[in-house]
């Protein structure tokens, strides 16, 4: 590999390369696309041992830095992990390719045939934190879309990163796409990210995954389009005529599974009238699995094993066994507490009442809005797009956990025979 | 009307009651919204004499100003005019509505039903500049689509702007609506457009409509989601065998009809092998129209009565009755050509050869590509959209003319019975 060539290319060569390369990506066949993530699949597993040292660099630097025991399991990649990656790249490749999809069209009364046809966006940038995972993630979702990507992991993995990259660069080439499709930018540190931001014209979209900070920084400075993965502070509300069995199955579901992903529970509301009935057992399960409760006087009053919730706990996403609960008197109550305090993410209502459940989901702004189901649910595996990209909470382009087609754009395809407009 | 409290409210007040007022939109029947817009459609007939005493203030003001007699022109409303406008705003209430409507949806194999439904934005903030028409234009696609709209026009049209959202907002009153649903923040100027753009999470969706440099400044400010609406260096390109009779009538069409607008041709390339051929005819026929040929040496050398083209012809929109010709050796070099110069707004070829019209259709990346036809069938009424809110050429969200559909979101429902994640 030309390591000392690629390395002394500067950002926007590497930008423009990757324009360059999304040329090819964007008109090849399915098969193509399918054999280079095949090869990639295969190159992970040949080159294990190369990653895992490099991971392992990675992993000895954080110790020494102090990184945090949870960031150090998100970064450690071992054979089994590997192992899962590879598998996951083949199911992008059994995936239906979107390019070229019809999304509508029609002859017009003059003869005009119109089609509305999927084609990617051309360069995707992706800002994200350490976790190697993702960058094969991105790199497979993003080559079957035909997007060439331009990569900027966080520093933390950056060996790891480095070496992922090459292996999947070899792998493509040998099925015929250029080197160029997947980059990574991560020797240009946070100079990178920021030129990135500002590179109209050389990106078409810039997805940030990880922290709401960073995000919220992606959001704010970037002035290439940006698709928003969101922040989760999620919802349940227990309306009056909750059933008890589902209200602490799926209370419990929702906090205690992954506490730690944008899907988990943070606020608990309960109809007042519901309280006396449904707080204590839905309560007592939450804190048999360790959850600390957060709740309001209404609740302590009825459950006192908690701490007072104060105004921040509304506005927190934990990601930890932490909950807070409010006791609201009605359905509007409830959907005000929503609208004041989501993130728009994900949003459940359990009950037995027709007529409350329609008004929820009309009423709720969020991505998902959901009756009786756990909202761990919000997820591009489980709406069974086979794989995802994260979970858009802006309103913009897509909504709720992203696919395939939402890589994608469409263009106008118009066949005539010499009409004019009149 | 309450002008003056009106008048006191602070920008952020008023954006504030438009999300208020959006909470009422979104969930209104197609009924309400449709008889909000016959009642607006009535109230500009019945107003007339108001508005065009708004007009004439400022249309005097603007001959005051050296306002171009082009901008006076746009900026004028007369009883016709008036009248056309009510006949638009009947058209956008015959149009389906698009909240509701089911995009996708399937049971999962654990019973949940998965639904993704088209809901509004919310808030749509729209910047654009003295044309009062589009007042009227927006505020109905934006009530229609079930949308609060904040409109920030041209200051030359500020009297007639404040007299028409007055009579929109007396008119949706009548219907049951917020008055809130429109608003004009005209009255504080540059600052308001200013505060538009950094008003995330008051605002969903930003439109800017207008010169390319408003345009890019609402893209490159705006911390606010943007739909860009985009300028067009739009191309034609005569291949070798592109057919004498539709190269004239096209490249005519294209560029005479309408110069003004953004599908109207701007540079024409053309086969050096059809050169000779077709550049007599087709230059002459656009010479007779008045228009200036500014032509590179090879196309120069066969049509003498051309100005030499500048590098800067080649980037330049030039909304009036000129030309740019470049003569190129191959469907390559064309296809190089509209890569390096086009805004990817609207690109035709004109061809009998089906290679060289599938390879432009694949290749060219632009929001609306076309074999043997007008460039001026972009448009929303043209596509059949009933209406039109700009032509993005983005490719984020919408691409190419943008109806009703293009001014609405998703989300999911998720209905379920008590399931939980494994």
């Amino acid at each position: 590999m030309p390591e000392t060539a690629v390395a002394t290319r500067t950002l926007v060569e590497k930008l423009t390369a990757a324009r360059a390369a999304s040329l090819a990506l964007a008109t090849a066949t399915a098969d193509v696309k399918n054999a280079a993530l095949e090869a990639i699949a295969a190159a992970i597993g040949r080159n294990s041992r190369q990653i895992i040292d490099a991971n392992e660099l990675d992993l000895a630097n954080g110790r020494d830095n102090s990184l945090s025991i949870g960031m150090q399991d998100r970064l450690r990649l071992d054979e089994g992990r590997l192992e899962s990656l590879s598998q996951a790249v083949r199911l992008v490749a059994a995936l239906v390719d979107p390019v070229g999809e019809n999304v509508r069209g029609q002859t017009l009364p003059n003869g005009l045939q119109l089609t509305e046809v999927r084609v990617p966006f051309g360069v995707v940038g992706v800002i994200y934190e350490a976790r190697p995972n993702v960058t094969v993630d991105i790199a497979s979702l993003a080559l079957k879309s035909g997007n060439a990507v331009v990569l900027r992991g966080g520093s933390a993995a950056e060996n790891t990163n480095r070496v992922l990259v090459s292996v999947i660069q070899e792998a493509i080439v040998l099925a015929g796409l250029p080197a160029d499709s997947v980059q990574t930018i991560d020797e240009f540190g946070r100079d990178g990210a920021r030129e990135l931001m500002q590179a109209r014209g050389l990106v078409d979209v810039l997805i940030p995954r990880g922290s709401a900070s960073l995000i919220n920084t992606v959001v704010t400075e970037s002035k290439v389009p940006v698709i928003e993965t969101g922040a989760g502070v999620v919802h349940v509300f227990l309306d009056e005529s909750a059933d008890e069995r589902w209200s602490i199955d799926i209370v419990e579901n929702s906090k205690v599974q992954r506490p730690s992903v944008c899907n988990a529970l943070e606020t608990l509301l309960v109809h007042e009238a519901a309280a006396e009935r449904l707080l204590p057992p839905v309560l007592a399960k939450l804190r048999a699995s360790g959850v600390a409760i957060h709740a309001d006087d209404r609740a302590r009053s009825i459950f006192a094993d908690s701490v007072p919730a104060t105004e921040e706990d509304w506005t927190t996403e934990y990601m930890s066994l932490d909950v807070s609960v409010r006791v609201v008197p009605n359905l509007d109550e409830a959907i005000d507490h929503i609208r004041r305090y989501s993130t728009h993410h994900t949003e459940s209502i359990i009950t037995n009442d027709l007529g409350n459940a329609e008004r929820f989901l009309a009423e709720v702004d969020s991505a998902v809005v959901m009756v009786n189901a756990s909202t761990r649910f919000t997820d591009g595996g489980e709406f069974g797009f086979g794989a995802e990209v994260g979970i858009s909470t802006q309103k913009l382009h897509a909504r709720g956990p992203m696919g395939l087609s939402e890589l994608t754009s469409t263009k106008w395809i118009v066949r005539g025979s010499g009409q004019v407009r009149q």
